[in-house]
């Protein structure tokens, strides 16, 4: 199987060989430049050989070793360079900037692949008995710093997960599925789709995030507007403690005091590894259908989302974007030829008529799926919402275009890094009446902060993730570096937009975690009586502290700590 | 108003006046004497008078008290015996039975009424300060004995809720509403109403339970189908613990690390005092509609709710009952007269044509809530399914007769003790596919166990609370006492039954909570590494103890200590 064997590459998203390319996106680098402020191209990339990092030499801890060979395979242990290049950090803005700065400080000393939860209690034995620190490891997707070695001075493995990757039941009856916690999104759902089931999760990092590291994340994919998010998928799940197997029943409601289920729901890999989960499952959709519009304004494309809510017609996913992020997708699609071309600039023209001003319109694309008498009526009823908003519609090249390009985002970030460009998303989620301050004023914050230091911002958001009582909003940022300055230019900006998230009683993060990218501001958001608690459980189960040592437990100034942190990695 | 000011009476459930009244049943006795294989009306029931209760002598910790009379209104203070009687134990078989024989031992020393949540804070201050026992008291409807005092060493004071009842403030943008938690169910319905919203949370203990304690428990309406359980209506919580207060952000879903939310939900008063909630609501429906529907076998109608919940149109409320059960439910209506008893007994003619043999029969309740349209639309959808399994409508009689009768059903069980008959019930969840084989195995076991005492057991069972994964099975039992073993007769038949839950993979409770009648499964239920996280969270939250001690947190022989616990009351 592919995911078992292959890792992204360091220095970026994706495989090797999968990468934005300019010729396909003809209109993007103009555009940029254009935004940016850029005049000439400086393009810093080069062939990236693993030679360039200072790896740091691996500390082995022979009887913790011994440990593991005598109970495992050679092939589930490794200390190889590249190994432990890729499991450095997550795909985080700092992650990656870093690593092309040839810096690897984050790498673990030894990487092991457990086959089976045996494996893993194994090794969590053995580790506890050595004080040596793991960190779960599952596609190494993440973009919170989740994934970094924050203890230097232990021992420090990476558990990757992605063997223990068999679907182990289904139960058509019941609409569930017990699933090993390694298994990637691609090849979980081929595994589900020969039982003719669908678990509906479709993050952008789904071809290369695992189960595992939804789950311990809180991740939301796509199409949660139908789905839910994964907290809303999980029956029971099995989590391997230093203490023991936590262990929940796959019952579909109960009242048995705490529910303990939400104690493995956003651990982090803080408290233990989470083995296998029985998830809600559903039938393959019979019918599926993606569809753009364009909104004279964003904030009528708001009324219109929640007019769908309030109606129960959402789609399975919806997608607003301001008129600035409408701007970059429409740079993004690929040029049109031919009788598109004379169609689209008619259709231009046609707009312009119709009061559609470039600077306003917002571009929104939806996503229905279902049995195909659901998905047809839901689709009128929610066209004729967004006719009611003045929406026109934009046929179904704008779906198409969606999704032939839906996992593809993340890549432009590194052509963007090859160009000496940062480019960054924050995300947060607020109620429905606190939507339209908390846009105007995060936008306004992330503007004056980016210009602080001399550059022209760009700033984007879209509105997606809808429930009955709010939605999420998914900011994302760029700028040109402060050659010397870049990670104290970044982290000013992504300060000032998550500090802007807590003024506003909105949340540090929808659905991107914790991890040490919005710890400073975890006591704010769950209340330190909250940060206590978590505390407490962290030390019961990890009483030494194994377990992705430095998350999810702000220390007391975290805000400097923060900062000072990336000072001395700037420094070096 | 009412409910500030009113109590329970102690010896029963409900208001003083209102009760079980045979005249307006008169069918249902002379059913259960032929059930419960009773030959001669065995009345006991007297004037119940509170001098027949031996009230231990309240310990008063007097500078606990004058921190209290410093902070609080002599309004807000009360040890007289009535109050102390009324707050002694909840409404569970064990309490309601040592009550009626006069014993009180559970009764707390004193009564707080907090009017805000400074006076909740400066409570528990003072009883930390003064290792002084706190029990959150809210509508005094549990029957889990959550609400009973295990630590008989220390003064020990019910915080009782009700005066904290406002509904603070809806965002009707939003659906949200932020609410005191102290309020009962009529009450917040009727503030709800005049913004035009309800909360859509009707559990059989609606009219005696409170907001607090429904989070608490983790408590489910009756149209839990389409509002979801308690949990899935909680957007944000604030608890004050003896640490401080815990309180988490009005924002629809977030990632940010383990949801200390739900560290709140179900807490069952062992952190702290939970003060206010904001809760998701919905707009008052416009249209609701009660039927009822005969299946010729239970095993046609689990098939016709599940067939219901694959095709997404289950009603907001649905509920089957076994055939037994139905006898029960048919017991218990109104006697038919005129027009209606014709129609009745040419109905009963036609059915058995039709091959509904009484003793297989199945009634099913549904109630439907929403827009005209959509009800009307659901109904039909849910009507051809019925008849599909073969089911015959009963008319809005059968609708009719439930909505008015719907919260009198634990009238009953005092109207049988009365009559030395114990009854009570036992209620679960599981998967679709473990329904059948939970349902039979279990109706054996209470059986058998019944039976063992020599006497002639009556079981009942409804399936009801439907959700994707599956359903709750609501187990209810009745059977003669052997007087002077009523207790030990009790417990081994609730044992069994418990136990049952547990060896089928079950839970052991869907919507009753642990308290003390479900605390010795509960490390089989959540596991041990399970409570080891919850009682950490215990000792760092409350790190005297001080909070309704002695749940959660199950001891290491808890079979043994339970059967003991009551062997001693037996005793006496």
């Amino acid at each position: 199987m592919a995911h078992e064997s292959r890792h992204m590459k360091w220095w970026g998203w994706g495989y090797e060989g999968a990468e934005f390319r300019a010729g396909h996106h003809p209109n993007f680098w103009p555009f940029a430049k254009s935004v940016l402020d850029i005049e000439r191209d400086e393009f810093i990339r080069r062939e990236w050989s693993l030679e360039s990092i200072a790896l740091p030499e691996a500390c082995i801890d022979e009887p913790f070793l011994a440990k593991l060979r005598a109970g495992l395979a050679p092939r589930q242990i490794t200390d190889d360079a590249k190994e432990r290049v890729v499991h450095s950090y997550g795909k985080g803005f700092r992650d990656l900037f870093r690593l092309r700065q040839g810096i690897a400080e984050g790498a673990p000393d030894l990487i092991v692949y457990p086959e089976s939860e045996r494996d893993v209690c194994l090794t969590l034995r053995a580790a506890a008995e050595r004080d040596i620190v793991l960190i779960p490891f599952g596609g190494g997707s993440n973009i919170a710093g989740c994934l970094e070695r924050m203890d230097g001075k232990r021992m420090c493995v990476s558990l990757d997960m992605r063997r223990m990757r068999r679907v182990l039941g289904v139960d058509k009856r019941s609409f569930t599925a017990h699933i090993e916690a390694g298994v990637f999104g691609p090849d979980l759902e081929e595994q589900l789709k020969a039982h003719g089931m669908t678990l509906g999760h479709f993050p952008d990092s789904f071809l290369h995030s695992t189960l595992g590291g939804w789950i311990a994340t809180r991740s939301a994919g796509m199409q949660s507007d139908k789905y839910g998010k994964i907290e809303d998928m999980v029956i029971a799940v099995r989590m391997v403690t230093p203490e023991g197997v936590l262990e929940t029943r796959v019952v579909p409601k109960c009242s048995n005091g705490i529910d303990v289920k939400h104690l493995c729901i956003g651990s982090e890999g803080t408290l233990g590894v989470i083995t296998a989960a029985t998830m809600r499952v559903h039938a393959l959709p019979e019918s599926r259908q993606v569809r753009g519009y364009l909104f004279p304004e964003f904030e009528g494309g708001i009324e219109a989302m929640l007019d769908c809510v309030n109606r129960e017609c959402t789609p399975a996913m919806v997608r607003l974007n301001d008129p600035d992020k409408t701007a970059l997708s429409l740079a993004f699609r690929p040029p049109p030829s031919g009788f598109t071309k004379i169609a689209g600039s008619l259709f231009k023209t046609y707009l312009r008529a119709k009061g559609f001003a470039p600077p306003k319109a917002c571009l929104m694309l939806i996503a229905l799926e279902g049995g195909a008498r659901h998905v047809s009526q839901r689709l009128q009823q929610a066209e004729a919402i967004y006719r009611k908003f003045g929406a026109v519609g934009l046929g179904a090249g704008a779906g198409k275009s969606f999704e032939a390009t839906k996992y593809d985002f993340p890549h432009i970030r590194d052509f963007l890094l090859d160009r000496n460009v940062t480019t960054d998303v924050s995300e947060t989620a607020t109620v429905w009446s606190n939507i339209a301050t908390l846009y105007q004023d995060t936008i306004a914050v992330l503007r004056a902060e980016i210009s602080k230091s001399g550059v022209r911002p760009w700033t984007g958001c879209h509105i997606s993730h809808t429930y009955p009582n709010g939605a999420s909003l998914y900011f994302t940022f760029g700028f040109r570096q402060q050659r010397g300055r870049e990670l104290e230019q970044y982290l000013q900006v992504k300060r000032a937009v998550q500090q802007s998230f807590i003024d506003h009683r909105a949340t540090l993060s929808h659905h991107h975690a914790v991890g040490t990218e919005h710890l400073p501001w975890l006591a704010a958001d769950i209340s330190p009586v909250g940060v206590q608690a978590v505390s407490a459980i962290k030390q019961r189960l990890d009483p030494a502290n194994i377990m992705n040592p430095g998350r999810l437990l702000p220390s007391s100034t975290p805000l400097e700590d923060w900062l000072k942190l990336d000072s001395s990695i700037i420094s070096r």
